[in-house]
C-alpha cells in the first residue's frame, strides 16, 4: 500500500533520531531543566529575534492546544475558531473540557477572517455571554492553506482593535513556512502572534510540540497548567534534543518544504489528469474531488482519507505527502487514479 | 414606563404568594425532604400519568439547564441545541464550563429539525469527534413558537434511532402548554421526553423550577450532581410550597394562557397598525420589525428589549407579555408604535 | 416533635417578608439591575467604611462558596480550608467540581490558625504542586465558633506574608456579630477579608447570601462568573428587598443574636443538668455529649442532628437555634434531656 | 556528578532503542491502530491471563492518572488515596482539574489500609459528601514500597465489600514485581485489580505507559476521554513498538529488578556505614537520614532529591537506583557518605 494517509505515519528524521540515539543513556535533568531545552530557547530566541521568548515543550498537539488555551483564558472567556479548526471538529472537545467555549466562525480553507472576528465581538457585548478573548488560527490551516503577510497582519490588527490575543497553531507550520505561497518568515509569526507552537510530530521529530510564548500576560504559571494537564514531559530532554535537532541548520523549514514540493508534484499531476480540487493546493494537503468508484479503486493500493461526502455525489479526498514521500510514491498513486 | 421588558420582571402570583405567607414562619425538613416538595410529585406523577417520575426543584433556569446536562452527559458526550438556545448564547458558557461541548444546529424560529439532528449524528462517527448523547429543545423557545405534537413525536423518533434522550426547557412552557397552537398535553410532553423542566420564575412562581425526569438511567444520584452545583436548595419547602400552588387547578397552564392572551391581543394590535414579525407570534412573546426612530421613540415610554440589528437597517424588537399584563398597558403601547 | 435540627428550617422574619409582599406585583429590572439591590449596595459601602466595595446577591450558600472561589482562583491554586470546613466536607465536592483544589488544615473548633497556613505554603514550593492563594475561614465556624478580631487581624496578617487573599464563609456571620463572645465590627470584618458573604438563608431572609468583595483585584467579571454557574438571579429585586430589609435598622444582628442568646439559655440548661459540649458554646449551636440512650430517646420529641460517633461510644449531637426558638422549645427540650 | 536523582533521567533500554530505530522510516496506521499496538495487546492478554483485557498507551504518568479517573469517575464521584500519594501532592491537582475530590488517608510507607478506605466509606454517607468510588495505590508507593499478595487481596476484598474500584498506579510496577519482597505476579494484578497502568517511563521505555482494564465497565469510550485529554497519541506505534520490546523475555521485570539490586546494594552499603532509613529498603528508592552537613557535602558531588526536613534537625534524602546504575557509581556514593 502507498502511504498518502497523513505526515505522521513514521518516525524522525535521521539527523533528530541520531541525536536521540547519541545521548540516549546520558542522564540529564528532568521536566526539561536540561542544558537541550535551554539551549533550544536561546535558539528560538536568536531565530525570533524575541529576547524575552518563552519556550515549552509538550508532547502532542491536542494537549499543546488545550494547555495554551487553559492557560490563556479566564473561565467566562471564549476563543475564536474557524468552524473547520481542529480544537473545533477533531479534538473530542478538548477545549469544552478545560471550561471554555469556541466561538466557531465560518471560514475560507480554514482561513479565520478579521470580518468575521468583528461580528463575534460585536454580538458579544454583555454577561450573559461569554467574552472572546483569543483568536485561534492553525497555519497551514485544516485545507492546507497558507497564510500571507498581509493576511496576519490584519488579523493581529483586529486583535488589537478588540483586546484578543492571537494564538497560531503550528502543527504544520514547517509546511506553512516551506510552501511556496508563503512569505512570512519566523520573525514576522513571533512578532503577530501573543503565542504560537511549532509542530514537530508532523514534520520531523519523532513526537513533540513546541510553544513559544511572546506575550509577557501570557508567561506566567504557564508551567503549573502543564502539570495540572499531564503536560510537563518527565524526560523533557527527548524534546530538547529533538527541536535541537530540527531547528540546526533550518532542517524544520526544509523539511515542511520538501512535504510541501512533493504535495506540489502530486497536485501538478492529478491537475494534469484533469482533477479538480476542494482547496487550492498551495502545500502537503491535497484535496482532489473524486467519484465513489474513483475512491474505491484507489482504496485498495492507497492509504489516504476521505474527506466530505459532496452534494453531487462526489467525494473529496485527502492525500498527505511529507518529507519521506518518494517519487515512486507519487508516481504509484497517479498510477491508480 | 410600560413593562414588556420580560416575564420575570415582578413577583408570584397572589394564591402562590399566599401558600408562601401561610408557611411562612413554620420550620420543615430542609433540602426537598419537605412534605410540600413530596406532595408535589405526587401531584406531577397523578398529573402526567408517569408513576416513576423523579420529581427536584431549582432556583433558576440557567442553574437547571447546567444541572441537567452535567447529569445527563459523560464527558466525551455533547448537547444538540438550536444555536439561538438559551444554552448556547445566553448561559455565558455554562455548559462548557461543565465540560461538554454544544452542537449547535440551525433552527427555525429557534424549532431544532429531526434533519438537523440526522447530520450532527451523522458527522460524528469516530473517537475523535464528541458523541451526541442529549437533543436540547425550549418550548416555547427562544423566538416564541410552539412545538406541535407531530414535531415532538417526530423528535422523540429521532432520538430513539439515534440512542439520544430529549430533554425539553420548560422555562416558558406555561406559554407553551397555554397557547392556543399548542396541541400537547403535559401527558404528552413527559411521555415524549427523557427529562423536562416547568419554569416557575417566569410564570407565577416568585421564582423556581421544576425538573422532572422520566428516564431511569437519568435518575440516579441526580441529587449528587445539585449540590455539587449549588442547586440543592436548603429551603426546598419554598419551591414545594410554589408548585403545589401552581399546579392545584390548574393555575401554571391557566397563567400561561393569560400571558398569550396577551401576547395575542398585543400581535393582533400591532398587525393592525401595518407593523410585520420576525417570527409567528403565537404565545407571549412578539418581535415586531420597527425602524430605528419607531424604536428611539418607544423607548421613551416602554421598556422593552432590542432583540436583532436586520440588514436592511430595521430592528426586531421583543415585546414580552405575562400574566400581569393588563389592558391599559396594550392600549398604551400601541399609542406609542 | 420540638425543631432544633438547623436555623433554616422556615420561612423570612415578618419583615422581610413583609417587604417582599409590598413590592411582590411590581415589575423591577432584572438581574440585580433593581433599585433595591441598588440601595443594598449604598447601606453597605456605608455600614462598612467601605466605599467601593462591590456587592452581589447569590441565592444559596454553597453556589456563593463556588462561584466566589471560581472567580478567584486560577487554575492551578488551591484554597485552604479547616478540615471541617463546609467546602471541605458538606458540598459534595462542588469546589473540585470548578477544578481547584483544597488544602485542609487541622483547626480547633473550626478556626483556621496561621501556623497551619504558615506550613502549607511552606510545603508548597514547586510547580509540582498547586499554589495556595485563598484562605476559606468561616465565621462562625462549623462547630459555632467565634473568631475574635484578634485571630482575623493575625490571619490577615499571614495571608499578607503569603500573598493570599482571604474569604469569610458568612453563612452565619449574624450569629457571629451577634454572639457575646465577638468583638468584630462589620467594619472590622470588611477592611480584614478580601471578600465575604453575608448570609441570609440562615437568619431573617427567606432565602439568600449577599457576596462583598473589597480587594480591587477580585472585582472584575465577578457577573460573569456568577452567570456560568447560574447564580445571577433572574428576579434580583427578591433578594435587593430582603436584605434592605436586614439591614434596616440592623435587623440582621439583632436576629443572630436572639439566636445566639437562645443557644446559650440552652447551653446553660444542658450544662446544670450535668451535660458537657464538644466544643464551647459560643453561638446558636450546642453540641452536647450524649450517650447513644439518650439520644435515641431525645429522637422521639425533638428533631436534631447526630454530629459525630465518640470513640468512647457516646455521641455528640448539634441542636440548634435561631431567631424563632421559643422558651417552650427550651423547656421542653430540657425535659427530654 | 553521579546521578542518583532519579529512573528517568535517561533514554530507553537498548533493546527498545533499536526497535525504534529499525521501524523508524517505516510509516504505520496512527492512534494505537498499528501493529505492535495490537500485538502488545495479544501479549498482555496472554501474559495476565485476561483474554478481554483492553490496552491503552499514554505518553506519561500524570497523563495516565488523570485520564484514568476522569474515565472512571461520575462527576460526583471520588478517589481515595494515600496523603503522600503522587496524585495527592505531586500532579499540581491534576485530578481535581477534572472535577474530582481527593479523599486522602494516612498511609503506611505510601501504602493505603483497608481500615482506612472502611472509615472514608462509613463517613461518606449522604448526599452533602462526594461518593468514594475508586481506590488509588501505586506499587511500588511514594516511598518504595511493596504490596504483598495478602495486602492487595485484602484491599480487593476492601473495595468489593463497598462497590470501589481498584486502581493500580505501576510508574515504578518493574520495581515492584522485581522485588526480592515482591510475591505479586502480573496474573496477579490482573485479577486484583479493574485497571492498572505498566510504567515505562521509569523503566526502560524511551517514554510512555500502558494502562491495561480489566473490568467490563471501564471499558466503553476510553479512547474519547483518552482523546479529550490529548492522551491518545498521534504516534501510537511509537509507543506500541516499546512496551512489545519490554515485554519481550520479560525485559521489563528484569530491568525492575536490576534496578531494585542496586538500590539493595546502596542500602547495605548505608548500612554498613551506620544509616538508618525513613522507610524500610525494600526497592529502588533509598531514604537515608542524614544531618543537614552530610546532605550539602554530598550535593557536590551526587544528584539526589531532599525528601523531609524531620523534627530532630536531620534530613530524609532520596536516593534512586536504576537498570544503569554501575557499580562505580554506589562506589562513588558512598565515598561521600
Amino acid at each position: 500500500m502507498i502511504f498518502f494517509k497523513n505526515d505522521y505515519g513514521a518516525g524522525a528524521h535521521p539527523h533528530v533520531f541520531q541525536a536521540l540515539a547519541e545521548h540516549n543513556l546520558m542522564p540529564a535533568d528532568s521536566y526539561s531543566h536540561d542544558e537541550y531545552s535551554v539551549a533550544v530557547t536561546e535558539m528560538i530566541r536568536a531565530l525570533t529575534g524575541q529576547a524575552e521568548a518563552h519556550v515549552h515543550f509538550i508532547a502532542g498537539g491536542t494537549l499543546t492546544n488545550l494547555v495554551c488555551l487553559a492557560a490563556f483564558l479566564r473561565p467566562y472567556e471564549a476563543v475564536i475558531a474557524a468552524d473547520s479548526a481542529h480544537i473545533c471538529v477533531h479534538e473530542t472537545g478538548a477545549i469544552e473540557a478545560t471550561g471554555h467555549k469556541i466561538l466557531s466562525v465560518p471560514a475560507v480553507d480554514g482561513k479565520v477572517l478579521p470580518a468575521e472576528i468583528d461580528k463575534v465581538v460585536a454580538f458579544h457585548e454583555t454577561d450573559q455571554m461569554v467574552l472572546p478573548k483569543v483568536v485561534y488560527i492553525s497555519d497551514t490551516t485544516e485545507m492546507g492553506a497558507v497564510y500571507t503577510k498581509a493576511e496576519l497582519q490584519a488579523l493581529r490588527a483586529c486583535c488589537d482593535a478588540h483586546g484578543l490575543y492571537l494564538y497560531i497553531d503550528g502543527a504544520r507550520l514547517a509546511m506553512a513556512l516551506g510552501s511556496e505561497y508563503n512569505d512570512l518568515s519566523l520573525q514576522d509569526i513571533a512578532s503577530l502572534a501573543d503565542a504560537f507552537y511549532v509542530g514537530g510530530t508532523k514534520c520531523g521529530a519523532l513526537f513533540g510540540e513546541m510553544v513559544v510564548i511572546l506575550n509577557e500576560a501570557l508567561k506566567p504559571h504557564f508551567r503549573f497548567i502543564m502539570r495540572q494537564h499531564g503536560a510537563l514531559f518527565a524526560k523533557g530532554m527527548l524534546l530538547g534534543l529533538q527541536f535541537k535537532a530540527l531547528l540546526q541548520d533550518d532542517l524544520y523549514t526544509r523539511l515542511g518544504s520538501m512535504a510541501d514540493a512533493w504535495g506540489q508534484k502530486l497536485a501538478a499531476g492529478l491537475k494534469a489528469k484533469g482533477y479538480s480540487f476542494a482547496y487550492t493546493p498551495v502545500s502537503n494537503m491535497i484535496f482532489p474531488i473524486v467519484t465513489t468508484a474513483q475512491a474505491e479503486a484507489l482504496a485498495k493500493h492507497v492509504l489516504f482519507e476521505k474527506w466530505l461526502d459532496n452534494p453531487d455525489g462526489t467525494q473529496t479526498i485527502r492525500l498527505v505527502t511529507s518529507w519521506m514521500t518518494k517519487q515512486e510514491d507519487i508516481d504509484g498513486l497517479l498510477q491508480y487514479m
